[in-house]
Order: C-alpha cells, then sequence, then structure tokens
C-alpha cells in the first residue's frame, strides 16, 4: 500500500514532510531521551517548542502585538458554546450570519448563553451564497459579531472581510486560517480547530484582542475563562503538547513554502483547476454561487445519485480518499487543504473526466 | 543518545512497544492509505477503533453494563467544573475530601457552581495521610462525594474505597486508573485525564453510571452536558483522534502484561523497591504515612536542599530523567507509572546509593 490522495474534511491530511519528522523522532525529540509526549509541559524543553510555534505563527499572519495566541481544547464547537460565556451577558444581544452549518451550529450552542440574534442568513439559498453585508441587520448594542469565514460542508466562503464598524468582529476560521492572507486586525477574536490546516484533532488556537479578555467575567470557573489561559500562556492546565508540538511543525512547514501568500497561489490554483473542470464538464455540477465559492472545500454532484457508489468505489481503488459528500448535501466533496498538493486535484480532474467518459 | 528512564509526573512516560508501534504505522495506518490522524472520525475504520479502545478498557475494569465509557478533551481540570455542571444545583451541597493539591483545585473550581464542603481535610498533616474515614463529615443530602484516589504532588494514595452509603462516590483516578484493580461499581462517575497511565495529554477518560447521566441539566450549551456526549458515542463533536488511538494501544499493551492485576504485582514491587531503600538509607526521606503512600508518586527529599541540584545533575546525566520534586514538596519526586520497567526503579535505587556514599 503506498499513501493515496486524501480529500477528508476532517481531521484531514497533514504534510508528509511533517508526518515524517514527526515520526522519525517520534521515540526521542530532541536531546530530551523521551517523546515529546513523555515531557512536562513546564520544562523548558517544552516551553521552547511551545513560545516557537506561538511565535512561527504570529510571523505567518502578522498578528498585532495587542493579540494573544492560544492554544486551547475542546475543538470549535467547545468554543461556541464558551465565547459566550466569556464576551457577553445572558441578557445580551450577540449577532450570528448563517451561512452554513457551522455557523447554525455555533448560533445554537449559544442561545442558552446570550440573547442571540440571527443578522443574516444564506438558508433560504440553501446556503449557495454568502448574504450580502449591506442586507445584514446588526444589532449596534450586540456583543460581538459572528461569521464563519469558510463553510466546510456547503463549501461556501467570504472572500472578503465584513465591516462591523464598532462591534467586535469574530470569525471561526478552522477551515480556511493559513490557507491566504488573513487580516487579524479585522477581527477581535479568531478560533479554529486544528484538524484542518494546523494539525490534528483536539487542539483549538485563539487568537483574541487583549482589550476584550477584561471582558471575561471573574465568577467563571478559572478553565472556562479565557484571560486565565492568556495569563497562564495557555498552561492554566496541561495542554494538548502532542497537538501542539504538531501545529508547530506545520507552521514551519507552511513558512518554507513561502508563507500565506504562497500558499494563497497554490490554493487558488488548485481551486481554479478543480471548478474549472466541474463548470465545464457538462456532467459534474456544484451549487455555490461563483462569487462565494470555497477554496477548501468543493462539494459536487454527479449526473445521478446512483452513480455515486461507484464512484467512490473508483476513486478510492484509484488512491482518491474520502471523497464522500456531507449527507445534508449528498454527492461528494473535495477537501484540497493547505497539505494536498496540485498533483493531486490533477489526479482528482482526471479520475472525474474518465468516469464521466464512462459513464455518460 | 539513547531513551532514558522517565520518572516525569505528566506527561509522562509510555510504553516503548506503544511508541514503536505508532511511529511504524505514523503514515499509514491500517489499510487507511493515511495516518491515523488524518482520517474522519465517523468513518468505519475509526469508529472500529474506537469501539476497540473501549471494549479493552471494559475487559480490563470489567466496567458493569451500567456504566458509560466516554473520551473527552479538556483535561481533569475542564471536568473540576463540568461536574457540578452536570451534577449539582447551584444551591445543593455537593462533599469534597482534601487529600492534595488535586482535590484541592477540584474543590476550587466547583465553587462558582455548588455549594462546596470540604467533607474532610489532611491539610493540617501537610497532606502526609488520608483522612480516616470515620472522621469524614459527609451531608447525606450532598449531590456527590469528590476523592482524589491518588494525588500525584503529594504522593498519597487511598488503598480502600471509602463507603459513603447513598451519596455517589466521584473519583478523579488521573494517576492511578489501570495501576491496580478498580471496583468500578463503588464509584458512580470515574475520570482520569490521560497523560499518566493511558496515554498522550489532551484527553480524558470518564466511566459513569448510567442512572446519573439523567441528572444533566437541558439548558447546558450541548457541548458540557455528558448526557450528550455519551448519546453519541463521545463523537458530539471530532474527539482527540490521535488521543484514543494511543489509548487504545496502551489499553492492549496492558491486557499483554496480564492486565491490572498483573500491573498491580509489577507496581508493588517497584514501589516496594523505592520505599524500602528510603526509608532503611537513613539518607532519603519520604514524607508520607506509610499507609497512605502512593505506588505511583513517590517523593523524596535529601539531607540537605543544597545537594538537589547536584542530584539532578548528575542523575539525569545517567539517564535518570524528570527527578525533581513539585515546588509545593521540595527535593525529588519519582513517578513510576504503568510504563516505568523495574529495572528503572532498580536503576535509580543504585543511583541514589552511590549518591548518599559519595555525599553523606
Amino acid at each position: 500500500m503506498s499513501r493515496g490522495y486524501n480529500f477528508s474534511a476532517g481531521p484531514a491530511a497533514l504534510p508528509e514532510d511533517v508526518l515524517r519528522q514527526a515520526q522519525a523522532e517520534l521515540l526521542e525529540w530532541g536531546s530530551a531521551r523521551a517523546s515529546v509526549m513523555e515531557i512536562s509541559h513546564r520544562g523548558k524543553d517544552f516551553i521552547a517548542l511551545a513560545e516557537q510555534a506561538e511565535q512561527d505563527l504570529r510571523d505567518l499572519l502578522a498578528v498585532p502585538a495587542n493579540y494573544k495566541v492560544l492554544f486551547l481544547q475542546g475543538g470549535a464547537t467547545q468554543h461556541f458554546a464558551q465565547i459566550p460565556m466569556n464576551f457577553a451577558r445572558r441578557d445580551q444581544a450577540v449577532d450570528y450570519v448563517l451561512t452554513g452549518d457551522w455557523s447554525e451550529k455555533a448560533a445554537k450552542e449559544a442561545k442558552p448563553l446570550a440573547r442571540v440574534r440571527i443578522a443574516a442568513s444564506a438558508a433560504d439559498s440553501n446556503y449557495a451564497r454568502i448574504p450580502a453585508r449591506a442586507a445584514w441587520d446588526l444589532d449596534p448594542t450586540a456583543a460581538y459579531v459572528h461569521v464563519t469565514p469558510n463553510e466546510t460542508i456547503r463549501g461556501v466562503e467570504f472572500h472578503e472581510v465584513p465591516d462591523t464598524g464598532a462591534v467586535p468582529l469574530f470569525g471561526d476560521v478552522s477551515s480556511t486560517i493559513l490557507s491566504r492572507p488573513l487580516d487579524v486586525s479585522k477581527y477581535a477574536l479568531l478560533y479554529a480547530g486544528a484538524q484542518k490546516n494546523i494539525g490534528p484533532s483536539g487542539l483549538v488556537v485563539m487568537i483574541v484582542r487583549d482589550d476584550l479578555l477584561e471582558r471575561c467575567p471573574r465568577d467563571l470557573p478559572k478553565i472556562f475563562n479565557y484571560a486565565e489561559h492568556a495569563a497562564q500562556g495557555s498552561m492554566l492546565n496541561t495542554p494538548n503538547t502532542w497537538g501542539w508540538y504538531l501545529a508547530g511543525l506545520v507552521f514551519k512547514w507552511v513558512k518554507a513554502q513561502g508563507g500565506v501568500v504562497a500558499m494563497a497561489e497554490h490554493n487558488r490554483a488548485k481551486a481554479q483547476l478543480l471548478y474549472g473542470y466541474i463548470d465545464g464538464s457538462g456532467y459534474y455540477r456544484n451549487p455555490v454561487e461563483k462569487s462565494a465559492r470555497s477554496w477548501m472545500n468543493v462539494p459536487f454532484t454527479l449526473p445521478r445519485e446512483d452513480l455515486d457508489a461507484k464512484f467512490l468505489e473508483e476513486s478510492e481503488a484509484a488512491g482518491l480518499l474520502a471523497l464522500k459528500g456531507h449527507r445534508a448535501v449528498g454527492g461528494m466533496r473535495a477537501s484540497i487543504y493547505n497539505a494536498m498538493p496540485l498533483e493531486g486535484v490533477q489526479a482528482l480532474v482526471d479520475f472525474m473526466k474518465d468516469f464521466a467518459a464512462r459513464n455518460g
């Protein structure tokens, strides 16, 4: 057997160079005479690793000095709840923009914790577009506006950062972080589950503006209080050390590729190749408005549903893995995160052409 | 360089056989043609892994059928808060037995969430003993009684399960789980951070009696609700898949060693060797009452504090790693979890003898 081209939506493919390094040093990391998993997070070796990972992420995204970078646990879903716990009073408005299943979930988890308003929703289009900013119904007293800049399931993506004036903008960037430049200063808070473009699952990276941390309520249990995590350098308790380590290797890898500008070129080329072929095929179809298409997640359908099983079986046999679409959408989905090489997308397109010719 | 004997309190040493297997299959796990970190937690391959890990743990601890086994995130510390959120009303008494720093922290995190009572405390002995059960001041209306059967920092351990009558007993078994047989049926809830005897950090294993889950409040955000996690097979959101995988390998390894009965013999022998030497040395000292000494964490002091730095430098040079004691106790601490072989403890004792002879 050999490694396939892995189109999994998440946990997703990691750069092979990163995996090879992790494999080589799995039993003995640096001069530790132990695995990186077996050492104290409070020892000087791990602290150095942790600080370097943070610095590399700061470099990659040009994170301004007045933002903290946190390495947390719980998946983005936990933070769907923890964010209103920290930044909104129960009776305070919080504005959510619904562009797919993940923003819906974020709003739902916030409901017991604050007064959730739906400022805009593309549900009427079956999440095939991004609602125009001009049509958003924002509350100027809201604690924050929450957006999901890339929706993994529907494959829609904001290609511009919306202006929300004086109300802090929060973004769940799980499936777009590091795929292209990101103007951190336009957001008050960004967070991302690691398992798409950063590392393994079980790690969440958060970038949060200093002044916001003053809002964290003092009566919150410490472990849910972001200000406490920030004050302790994300070592309020034992962090996911393996996840932090791998994230650090991925940040180095992104730097070696030329940073997020180079990643954007790479990702744009992959997306253009795949959407271009789909649109011109007369066979496959992507339902998303062109201006809102995701660079990371490309859902597509075949002309007939009864071809799906055959497509999946044959694509997997050809080493093109995990193409099954989400049940909410059906058909196929190719997730083409940073770690997917252009050759992988080319191999997919070649397979799709051949499949279409054989099953016209 | 080569791997040392690693006495880290946690994240702690893993069985070398487990690390070698993880290393061998890091890039391609089973027939996945991808790393186990790169596949969907909802795919059949990972589901099979997850179910097997749960079954192996059930086998090892003879977990009764009316208990759920959960694989969660956040470290034990998060569950210090989440447990009262799920199982106590804000005005309801919850009884905590303080036997060291970790039970103190558990009680402290619960304070904003329930009416915390200290049913017993060994603080007056500087946590050198376990308070006698007869002297506990329990509230029969309490939502639960919380104990920490092994305290990592002070090195004290319950060698019997206390009877709390009709009030459910909860135990944080982070640093003792799988080290010896454990009568799950005497507890209503057990939980453990993985990073001592189970796997890497970032994973928490919880064993909870079915009927207790009916208490979980419906107005809790789903992600904090244990009943929701149980209903979803711990896949309410993306779990720590790497942690779950490694835990599964460790469970297999414990089975191959002969299970928890064999581990107990192994761990008793290691503890006897080390405490026996310390007590007879006339040089080193362990402050804990003999009946309350931990099999897993052995703190000891040298005759003079100014020898500590020399001891640490020379022990590390001899391949005996991470012996520095916790700052709350000073001196040294040898954590001798399941993965520590008897030869490692023998090497430590040999070094200690030699050091004492040279620094009398």
